[in-house]
C-alpha cells in the first residue's frame, strides 16, 4: 500500500474514445465498449463517470449518460441499450482535485456551436489556464465555473475549423494519450492501454505529446499541429511508473510492473541489507518488493494481509484507540515472520504516518529487525500539473524528524531509492524502437520525464 | 379548482430580488428575505429553487444556494445562516416546462465575464430566441443547454456596460415584474406583490414593460431603455387575472381577487340562472362563485370538500375504478345541496375532462340540476408566450363535442364568461392613476392584456 | 386553519379493509380499492402506509406493501399490479405520535402463530396497555417494540380462535369504526365513511363500540363479544367533530360539516357581535365560520388566502422576521374588509400564539375591528386516548394570560363556544334511528361523548 | 480469487462483543471497540451491521445503532460518541442469505422479557428450526419472519434464567466462536480472532462447540450447559480454512494462512508439474501458490493484477462482449509469462465459468502451457449449514463434462488437491495442547471437521 492511497492523492480522471467500423447491428456496441474502457480507468477518478455516444452523420445526433461514482453504479444497463444504433462515442471518468462533488461538473461536455456540436471530455490541467480565461473573457464569452474543461470547450467553439476535418470528427480533438485497434471493427483510444484487453483491442502506438490524432471509421490519422521546440525534451510524469498508473499498462514501450520491478533490483543494489525475509506492504509495492527479493537472494514473504473493507478513519482523537487507525487495515501474518528479520519494501514515503504503525505492528508480532526500503526518492516539492500533493510543510522529507528517518518511524534502517536510480530504471527499458510502429512522423521521440517533486526542476515556466 | 391545476399548467417560474440599506448586523437578514420571497412565490414554480446573495463590495463574493423540489425543502438553515453577512441577492422558484428536471437548470446562474461577475434570474420567454442564440455562436460562443436564461448571460456577457451602472448592481437587470419598499431598510423586487406582505415590505410601484430598474441601497432608478413604438400597446397575459397569479396580489393597480370576484357578478349577469344554491369548485373559483351569489341573491353554500392529499392519479385503464380519478379529489357535502338546483362555478375549462366526473358526482349525491357557469371565455389557441396549454387538437372548445358541450360532460346547462366581459372585468377596475404613484415617466400606461388563447390575436409576430 | 394543524395535531392513524365477493379478473382489484380507501383516509396518518392482501384461501397467500411518506408515494404501481389475484386485504396508514420514523413501525403487522397466519392494522390506544404487557411477557413472550399493535398482535397469537371463525377471516377482527358496501361485488370498512364514495361505496352501517364484525364475501356478520357494563355510556371522541374528521364524513348518522356549521350557529347565539362582515380562518374553519353568518344575517367575506406551499417555519430566532412566521402562511384580501369590523370564526385555540400574528395582519392591513369566535370550547386537560395535546401548561386556557385573552392575542373581543353548546350542536343532530339501519344487536346505541380535555371528566379509569 | 467470491458465495454473519473492566472516562470506549471489531470481521457479511450497548447497571439501559451497508457507513461518529459512558455491548454484520435486505433484519435484536431486557446476536443455522418453530408457536408465540435469530430471541424469552446469571450477564448467551483478552481493561468475543489485533487485544483462548462463555467485568466463566454424546466428534467446517475466515485468524491453535499454504505444499506433493512459473488467481490463493512454489522450487511470479474497482457483470448477452466478463476484472503482466510455461494455483472450483477467461487470457497473452492446480478437492454436496452452495446439478464435478475438466476450461491439466490431503492439512498443524491454554473443562478437544460439501457425510441427520 502507498502512501499516496491513504493520503487519496491520484491521477486527474481517464478518458476513452471509440469509433465503430462495421454498421450496425453488426458493429461494435459503441456504449458498451466505452462502459468497459472507463471501467478499466476506474482507478484514475472514481467521483463521477459519463459518456457522450453519437450515430456520426452530419449533422451528428448526440447522447449524453452520466451518473455520480463507479462506473458500474453511473449507467443503468437499460439506458446503454438505448444507446444501440450509435456509431462512435467518447467517455470520462472524474477524479476530484476541487472536493466538490456535483455531477454538473462530470464530463464529457456538450456544446453547440458556429461549427455544429462539441463534445469535449478532458484529462489533464492546462498550465495556462489564467491566460486563457482572460483571452475568452475579452472576447467576450462568460465562464460559469473555473474548470479547464469549460475552458477548452469555449476555446473550441472560437477556434476555425480545421479544414480537413469534418464534424463529427471533432471528437477526436480531446485525445493525447494512447491508441488502440480493436482488431477490424473499429479504434478505440484510452489514458491507459490497460484498457485495450478489457475491450478485446490490441496495441497500436502511443500518442506523442503534443500530437492531435483524428479517428474516424477509416482509421487514425495524425494531425501534428503542436511542434516542439529545438531541444525542448517532452517530459511525462515519473509517477506514473512508480504509482498512479496500473501495473498492466504499458508507455513508452514497457510494462509498468516491469519497471516497478527494475526500481526494486535497483534498490537493492543500492540498498542491500542483512535479513531474513522480503516482503511488501500490499498491493502496490508488490512488484518492487519480488524485485528486491530476487536481486538480494532473500526469499519473498507476505507478512501483511489487508483488510478491502476498510475506509476512511473515524475514530475521536482522545482516545487509546487513535494509534490503532492503520493496524485495521492490515492483519500480521505471524507465522511468516516471528523471531525474523524483515526487509520491507514500500513504493513511495509521503507524510510519514502510514509506516509507523505498520512497523509497530510487525515488531509487536515477533519481527527482530524491521528495515524499510522505499523504491522511489524522497518528495520534496509540490506538482503543478495536476496531482494534489500535500503542502512543502507536510512533506516528511522537508521537516527535522527526516534526519533520523528510522528513529521517528520506529524502523531499524530506512532507505529511499536515488533520483538516478528512478531514471535509469525507467529509461533503461524504453526500447529505441518501439514495438509495432508504423508511424514516422515522430514529434518528440527523445525521451524526457517529470522529476519536479523529486527535484523541483518543472518542466515549464510557471505563471502565478 | 381548475381545470389548469388538474392539468399541470402554469405560470413559468418566480423571480424575486433583495437589496439591504442598512450595515450588517443591524441590517436585513437578505438570505432569509429572499426564501422568505420565494415561498410566496411557490405558486409559480416547484421543481427547483435558488438564491445568490453578495456582499456588494467591488469586487464582490457571490454565494449560491440551489436544491430541487419546493423552497423549505431546498435551503438547509444551517447554509442560510453561513450567508450572514451578505447584503443584497436574488432569488429564483422554477417551473419545469421541458420535463427535465434537474439541478443544473435551476437559476440563478452566476458567470464569470468581461464586467465581473454577473448574477441572473429569468421569468419569462424570449420570442426571438432562435434569432438571439444565432447571433450569439456566430460571435463564437458555445452554449450548453436550450435555455433561454443561459442565452440571456451570454448576452449580458457580450454587451458593454452601461456607463452609469456600478457593478454589483447589475444584478437588477434581471428585474421586470414589480417593485416593493422594505420599509427604511432595504429594496425588494419581486414577479408578484403577494410576497411583500410575507417579509413585511410596502407596496411601492410596479415595473412597467420594456422598463429596466436598477436597486441599490440608495433606493431605485429607472433606466428606460426599450421604448415602445407608437401605437403599440403593451399585452399583459389576461389570465394571470383568470388564474396563474396569487389572489392577493396586486397588479395594475387591483387586487387579482376583486378581478375574479368582478368576473363571477358579470357572469352572473351575462348568464343567470334559476337555482336554489351557488357553490364553487374549491379553491380557485371562489372569487368568482361569491361574486356570481352576490349578483344573483342567491345564497352561497360549499358542496365539495377537497382532499389536500391526492397527488397524481395512478389507477391502471382496465379497471371499473378508472372513472374514480376525479371522485377521490373531492368529497361530497350532500347536507348542502341534496334536492337541490346546483350553480357550480369553475374559472376555466381547458381539455373539458376533470368537470365531468364532478357533476356525476354532485347528481348521485342527490343534485337535482348541475348549471356550470365558467368565469372565462373558452380557450381555443396555443400560447407562445410561455404556457403550457394542450394543443389545439386537445382543447374541447375545439372538439366536435363542443356543440352539445353540457350533454358532453353531463350538466344541466353550460355557459361561458365572453371575451368582453373578461376585459370589462379586467379594465374597469384599474385606477387612472396608481395609488402611492411617484415617478413620472410611464413609459406604458396605456392598458393592453394579451387575449390570444382565446382570441388568436397574438401580440408579437411569430417566428417559426 | 386550526391551530390543531400548526401545533401538528392529529388523529392517530387510519384503518381500511376490503373483502371481494365476485372471482377474479371480474372482481373488485383489491390492491386497488385499498390505496384509494387511504388516500381519502391521509389526513389521519402521513408518516407511512402499507397494505397486506391475502388470496383468502386455507392456508392464505399473504402479500406485504409498505412505505415511508403519502400512499401515492409509498405504493409504486408495477407493486400494486403484482397484486391482482388477491381478493381481501387491509390497510394502514400512519401517524406517528413518537416522533421516530421507521419503516419497521409501519402497519399492518403479519405473523406466523398457531392458528395460522395472522395480519393487523391498529388504529387507537390500549389504556390498559402495561398491564396486558405484563400478561404477555408473564407467559414467555418477548416483545421488541413499545407499540400497542405488537402487544395486540401478541395477544392475538395467546388467544384460542374463536369457534366460529375461518382463518382467513381473521383479518376482520382489526375492525372498528365503521362498515360499507361495495354494492354488489364486495364489502369495505373504514376509519371514516368519506373514503366510500372515493371507491364509488355506498354507506351500509357504523360499527359500535366494544363490537367485533366479520366480514366475508357472503357479507358481514357480528360478534358483540364485548357487552358494556350496565350504566356505562360509550364515549366518543367530540373533537373528531370538532377538528380531526374530515367534513364529509358520517359519524352516528349526521355529516361532520353540518354539525360544524351547527356549532358556528350555536357560537352566533351565545356570542353575538355588532360587525360588518364574518370571515374565517382557512380552512376547517369555514363550516363553522357560514354557519354564524346565516344565524347572524351579517354577508360572509374572505379575509384571508392561504399559500399551500408553506411548510415549517425555519427562520432564526433573532432576527425582526420571527414575527412573521404565520404572515407567509397568508395573504390579506384587504379589498374585501379594508374600513370594515371582522368576525373572524376559527374552530380551537390551543395555545394562543397563531391567531395573534393573524389579527395583526388584519388590522394593518385596515380592519377596524377584529372580534375571535372560538367554535369549540377552551381546551384545559390532557387526553391519554391517543392525541397528543400539550401540556397542561402550555394550554393557554391554563395561564394567566388567559384572563384578559382579548388583549394578550390583539383582538376586539374574543368568545367561546361553551361545552354545553358544543355537546347539543354535536348530540342535537343525531337521529333516534339511523337510517338503514338493519341489525338489531345494538351493544350500546346510547349517545355518549368524550370532552376530557375540555371538562377534565375521563371516560376510564387512568392507569398510571 | 476464488470462485466462491465470483459466485457471491460467503459466511453467514460476524458477531463480536465486549465488556470493559475499567470505569468511565477511563475505560475503554466500547461503542468504538465493537466498531472496530466489526470492521475487521466485515468479509463475513456487508449488508448491514448493528451495536447494542449497554450500561451494566440493574435494570440497565440499552443503546441501539443499525445501519444498511459497510460498518463506516452504517455508524456514523456522532452516533457513535453518545454511547460514551457504555460499559458493554454486541455488534453483529449481517451476510444475506435470503436476497431481501432491509433494515429490520439487521442484528442484534432487542426484547424486553420477564427476566429484563435481553440483547442478541447470532452467526450461524439451527438445524433444527422447523421442530423449534412448532415448539415456540405451540406456546401462543406469534413469530413476524422467517429468521432464525427472532426464533432464539423467543426461545430466550420463554426459558427460565440460570441461577447464575445475573441479569445484564444474559448478553454473554450469544457468543459461540472465539475469545480474546483485551489486556486488563476488559473482554472480546469475536466470530474470528482476525479482529483482536484491529483493536490492540491479546488472543486468550477459544469457545468450544457447545460451550457457553459468560463474560463480566470479573473475567470470563464457562457454562458447558450441552454435552456432546459420548463418540459424537465436533464438525468445524473445514471451508473457513480453504476460503472463508481471514487469512490472519487463528482457528485450533493455527493460523489460516499458514494451513492455506500447507494445502499448496500438499498440492505440489500430489500433483507436482514441469513448469517454469508458479502463480496465483489472486488473492485467495495466494498463500497457496507460494506454498506450491517454496514446495516444488519453481519460481513464483505474479500474471495477473487485479481491477479492485469492478463489480457485477451487466453486458447484455447478444454481443461478443459477453466473453470478456471475467478479464474486465484482471490484466495480464505479460512480461512475467509470455513464452513460459506457467502452474496457476487456484483455491476451489465450483462452476468452472470463472477460470475458463482466465486461462484464454493467459493464452493469448503468451503462456505456452497452463496447468491449473485447485487447492481442495471437488465440491460435489449442498451444505445445510448456512453456506449458500449453488444447487447439485450446478456444480461442475457433478456434470459430463468434469470428465475432461482440462479440456472444457481450456487447461493444459487440471488436478485437485485429495479430501485426505485437505484433511492432513488442516489436521496436522493442530497443536495437541493449546499455547496459552489455562481452562481445565475442554467439552470437545477431540478433532473433527465438516467436509460434507465434499464427501456427502453430514454431521447431523437432516431434518426436512
Amino acid at each position: 500500500m502507498s502512501e499516496f492511497e491513504e493520503s487519496g492523492i491520484g491521477e486527474e480522471c481517464g478518458v476513452f474514445g471509440c469509433v465503430a467500423a462495421g454498421e450496425w447491428p453488426t458493429q461494435l456496441e459503441v456504449a458498451q465498449v466505452l462502459t468497459l474502457g472507463l471501467v478499466a480507468l476506474q482507478h484514475r477518478g472514481q467521483e463521477s463517470a459519463g459518456i457522450v455516444t453519437s450515430n456520426g452523420v452530419n449533422p451528428p445526433t448526440y447522447n449524453t449518460l452520466k451518473g455520480m461514482g463507479l462506473v458500474n453504479n453511473a449507467f443503468p444497463p437499460e439506458d446503454l441499450l438505448k444507446m444501440r444504433s450509435c456509431n462512435l462515442g467518447i467517455g470520462h471518468t472524474r477524479y476530484s482535485t476541487t472536493g466538490i462533488s456535483e455531477l454538473q461538473n462530470c464530463q464529457p461536455f456538450v456544446v453547440d456551436t458556429l461549427h455544429g456540436k462539441i463534445a469535449v471530455a478532458h484529462n489533464g490541467e492546462l498550465v495556462n489556464a489564467a491566460a486563457l480565461r482572460r483571452k475568452v473573457m475579452r472576447h467576450g464569452v462568460g465562464l460559469s465555473t473555473s474548470s479547464d474543461s469549460e475552458l477548452i470547450t469555449q476555446l473550441l467553439a472560437l477556434t476555425p475549423p480545421m479544414e480537413e476535418v469534418d464534424a463529427p470528427d471533432w471528437v477526436a480533438r480531446s485525445i493525447f494519450d494512447l491508441a488502440g485497434e480493436g482488431d477490424t471493427e473499429g479504434w478505440v483510444v484510452s489514458s491507459e492501454s490497460c484498457s485495450f484487453q478489457s475491450i478485446g483491442a490490441k496495441y497500436y502506438r502511443e500518442v506523442m505529446p503534443g500530437e492531435i490524432v483524428q479517428i474516424s471509421k477509416h482509421g487514425i490519422k495524425s494531425l501534428s499541429i503542436v511542434p516542439r521546440p529545438e531541444g525542448d525534451l517532452p517530459a511525462f510524469c515519473i509517477f506514473e511508473y512508480v504509482y498512479f498508473a496500473r501495473p498492466d499498462s504499458i508507455f513508452e514501450g514497457q510494462m509498468v510492473y516491469t519497471v516497478r520491478q527494475q526500481c526494486g533490483r535497483q534498490l537493492a543494489i543500492e540498498a542491500p541489507t542483512e535479513a531474513d525475509v522480503v516482503s511488501t506492504v500490499p498491493e502496490s509495492a508488490t512488484p518492487a518488493a519480488l524485485g528486491y527479493a530476487q536481486q538480494s537472494g532473500l526469499p519473498y514473504v507476505e507478512v501483511l494481509c489487508k483488510n478491502r473493507y476498510v475506509g476512511r478513519t473515524f475514530i475521536q482523537p482522545n482516545t487509546r484507540l487513535r494509534q490503532l487507525g492503520v493496524a485495521k487495515k492490515f492483519g500480521a501474518l505471524t507465522d511468516n515472520f516471528a523471531g525474523k528479520r524483515v526487509v520491507l519494501v514500500d513504493d513511495s514515503i509521503v507524510r510519514g504516518n502510514t509506516i509507523s504503525p505498520i512497523i509497530k505492528l510487525l515488531k509487536e508480532a515477533g519481527a527482530t529487525e524491521v528495515h524499510i526500503r522505499v523504491a522511489s526518492p524522497p518528495i520534496r516539492f509540490p506538482c503543478y500539473m495536476g496531482i494534489n500533493i500535500p503542502t512543502k510543510e507536510e512533506l516528511i522529507a522537508n521537516r527535522p524528524e527526516f534526519k533520523d528517518i528510522a528513529g521517528y518511524i520506529g524502523a531499524t534502517s530506512v532507505q529511499y531509492l536515488s533520483v538516478e536510480g528512478l531514471v535509469s530504471a525507467v529509461q533503461g527499458g524504453i526500447p529505441s524502437i518501439q514495438k509495432g510502429e508504423r508511424i514516422s512522423t515522430k514529434p518528440s521521440r527523445r525521451v524526457g520525464h517529470c522529476t519536479a517533486c523529486l527535484t523541483g526542476k518543472y518542466p515549464v515556466e510557471l505563471e502565478w
